[in-house]
């Protein structure tokens, strides 16, 4: 899908829109090979006087040791064309067989970061691990430890420098 | 100045736009009383399943005890008339005065939170602190230690919930 530069304040509403169904976060794991999770949050922003992507990964996820390995990530605002492939990346670990194969995602090199693209969506930011922290499991409100941490495992918060955004001409 | 509530992604090219000359971000102290601090970092999207604004800021600042002492928030964009009151709420500090009165600032009750809003914004975001965790100096590129961290002071990272959201007519 041919793809212009864009502001990254520009379509804020089509990404939270599509938070919800998820969108595709792509890293590299150490065999340089690129990996996509779906993910259904994340924050757009300015910190450090930088435009920041800040997303959450679990411990657990394979995407966990990509991100470490690679130190930077894109974030790609699929179609409802490709609802079958953003549970894919949902449900299956890159540990277990390769998603961008099995997805037929295209790998679009991005312009200043490791991570790749995904041609198929509308949406591509590129981002650079800046600042990572964990979540403080007591400084929770009860619900939300609740609902998502009954198993422990979590979330680790990168904060990522947009180095450049990325859409399709006809959104 | 009226105000009609919002969905919490309307208006983000404002929001980012207003962010490096400061947005006000105000809290109750341990008396009760409103205390605004211009900020000019801040996100927004959806984390946890709820629309999310966080926010950073240093454990010197006043600010910083009345977020402890509340949990809870507003976040209110400026017009531009505000300069002098935006320059003014970043850099003196809520130990010294009353800064809603230096102002004339009116505060607004909120819907969701006990942290008022200011009547003289164009959007206010009330928000509740659901998750805090602190930035890790180690995890810094060294640019962005160096430049805001050569004294410490390294910020907390407060995640507000973000109740209500309300916009001025004319915006």
């Amino acid at each position: 899908m041919q793809k212009n530069e864009m502001h990254f304040t520009e379509h804020f509403d089509r990404f939270c829109s599509a938070l919800p169904s998820g969108l595709l976060l792509v890293s590299l794991d150490e065999d340089g090979r690129p990996n996509a999770m779906t993910i259904g949050w994340a924050t757009l922003g300015i910190i450090w006087r930088r435009p920041i992507c800040a997303v959450l990964v679990r411990p657990s996820r394979y995407t966990y040791g990509c991100m470490e390995a690679t130190g930077d990530f894109t974030v790609n605002v699929p179609t409802e064309e490709l609802a079958n492939e953003v549970a894919l990346c949902g449900s299956k670990s890159g540990r277990d067989l390769d998603k961008f194969a099995e997805c037929g995602f295209t790998a679009t090199e991005s312009s200043h970061v490791k991570s790749p693209g995904i041609a198929e969506c509308v949406i591509t930011y590129e981002c650079s691990v800046v600042q990572k922290n964990d979540v403080v499991p007591e400084h929770f409100i009860p619900d939300i430890d609740d609902s998502f941490y009954a198993s422990g495992d979590y979330h680790r918060v990168y904060f990522g420098e947009i180095k450049a955004a990325w859409a399709a001409e006809d959104i």
